[in-house]
């Protein structure tokens, strides 16, 4: 039997979908699909460490269910997160006979979630799409906002879309076997949660650095949850972030896009990143005079805790990144526009930060 | 001095926006666009032979009010709706700074409009996007109704995204330069407005064959403002297709994707293989007992007044062109849905139709 022991509502101005949260629910994904409309067939994409492990429990469920599917692979990692291989997933769907009632299934982290998403998006102007996220980072980010993309060369999600998903289901189980760094990882964006939205959720954090650190899947289920109602809550208010509200969202990751894009995306997984780039986003604040030194402190010491990288690495030049930083996204007018805290549990929009101020807050941060 | 002399408003849920339709306006592009929003940047996108003619006249306009800006080229014609293209500019625009802010304006005909608006919608998860449509199809069809997107091998238009333009300019100069060829692939959407919703517009078609055909600038911004008003009421009512509502567009258009697919877009306009793809779809009425042999008589002799073709190429086998009918976006659970006339004037969605019935009306076409 499988368990799901919560459940998410994420309100949209067009219309609303579930999260379902519980242990060994994936086994279940045919009855979860037809909860949400009439499924007939099915494009499963996903990548081929997570195949290896899910694809015949998903098998045997849409096959029970009398789903026609196809499984399609991408290799593992940020690369595959590319314009060529959205073009062969849309190809392929297309000599499979994908037509609009055809679902996109994304069974894998966010790599995965975000390259289906945006075929899904895009592909015949936009299909459904259901998402089955494997990794905590996916669990806790992608699973709620619609964000769906692929990279450019040097520019992280630089060409996507606004596509919400039909439904998630989030399975605690797939947490216990993922690898370690991969967990940790994820860590990363559930403290940036505590910081940007909710001091008490990152007092939580600080009294379970145990359970969690061992994976206790009741504490797990209750932290997936509480993410995904604390960003369905920030969506809501600004599904395509046009007010301001969703960029809320981005602490620590303008500087974090930096790094990945510096090193080629290789080095370090995302929430690795993200850990670094609030440190930086944070001594930031602290330079402007907006925090004291304690709030960094606070951050830093439960990102230690949690064995995750809390320094810019020596080999990367801070001038390097501020030029990174230029490309971001969230330049309007040439203006680049910061996240910053001015307590536990909140930010605020800086504009007008000078790059000397920025450069300064990476050097402080290595 | 430049004349604006039409002037229609597409609402939408969410946004209207303005096109503004005259002689000699492309020369004040800049000015159109400030009456819209705040514009510093922008990324005109082109094709090579429209560049020729009219980059110079934007140029002047952009560079005298201040606005940056950079002119992108693609070769002409349908074999540039390609992912390689996207990503092409993409890749370009990245390295050219575009950010959130940046406008993307689209100078050409419907090819320069559907990629240019893709690339638009999907450029930082969609950047805010200008049309200066060049040929009449562009102008009565692409100028209204937010339909973006490229090619695959053997299915047309299969990518894409909905993203609505912030204005639309339309300089019915560029009409009297034109290819006669290019000119009269647009009449046949011209007609289809006629057929699919007004009977008054389709016998005022009728009446001016000559100027039409002399292409009398009067009549033709008479023409071009009707249809635009035509596909706007249609579209505000069913922005997504999702109702059904806005599927009376696609007239025509089953077969006429068919027929392009299997001449590799290569032998015929758009506009010349949905002037045979409405003779189909009509022909298939009759066999439906839906409308007598008259109807489909007034549009033959329209349209042959109008030196449009009206036959399916005898080297067209009737059967490969049903299979790529199975191809088409419309294709809902495996069935096709085809747009069918009751009278000139009015189109219904009809399901249900016998391969055997829509084969016969092919070949009735010959």
């Amino acid at each position: 039997m499988t368990n799901i022991n919560q459940r998410v509502v994420v309100e949209l101005v067009e219309r609303s979908y579930p999260i379902e949260i519980g242990s060994g629910i994936v086994a279940d994904v045919a009855a979860a699909l037809s909860r949400l409309q009439r499924v007939t067939k099915a494009m499963v994409i996903s990548d081929e460490n997570v195949a290896t492990h899910y694809a015949s429990v998903v098998d045997a469920s849409l096959r029970q269910a009398g789903i026609e599917f196809s499984l399609l692979r991408v290799p593992a990692g940020e690369v595959s997160k590319s314009a060529a291989n959205a073009e062969m997933l849309w190809r392929k769907m297309l000599d499979l006979g994908a037509d609009r009632s055809t679902v996109v299934i994304a069974l894998g982290g966010g790599v995965v979630g975000d390259l289906a998403g945006f075929v899904a998006a895009t592909y015949a102007r936009g299909i459904p799409f259901f998402q089955i996220p494997t990794t905590l980072l996916a669990q806790v980010d992608s699973s709620v906002g619609g964000k769906v993309g692929i990279n450019l060369p040097g520019a992280k999600n630089m060409v996507g879309a606004f596509w919400q998903p039909i439904g998630v289901l989030i399975d605690i189980d797939v947490l216990t076997t993922l690898p370690i760094r991969e967990y940790r990882a994820g860590l990363a964006e559930v403290v940036k949660y505590g910081m940007i939205l909710d001091a008490d959720f990152f007092q939580f954090l600080c009294d379970r650095v145990e359970p969690i650190n061992t994976r206790e899947p009741n504490v797990l289920a209750e932290i997936v949850a509480c993410c995904c109602q604390l960003k369905a809550d920030v969506v809501r208010e600004d599904e395509r972030e046009l007010t301001g509200r969703r960029s809320v969202l981005n602490y620590g990751h303008t500087f974090c896009h930096a790094i990945e894009a510096a090193t080629e995306y290789g080095a370090y997984l995302h929430g690795e990143a993200v850990a670094i780039g609030m440190l930086c986003a944070s001594r930031l604040a602290e330079r402007l005079g907006r925090i004291d030194a304690d709030v960094t402190q606070l951050q830093e010491d439960l990102l230690n805790r949690l064995e995750l990288p809390t320094k810019v690495p020596e080999n990367l030049q801070s001038e390097d990144l501020l030029a990174l930083m230029q490309r971001d996204k969230k330049v309007e007018h040439g203006k680049l526009r910061y996240v910053l805290p001015t307590r536990v549990g909140h930010v605020e929009l800086v504009d007008d930060v000078q790059p000397s101020d920025a450069l300064a807050a990476i050097e402080a941060s290595r």
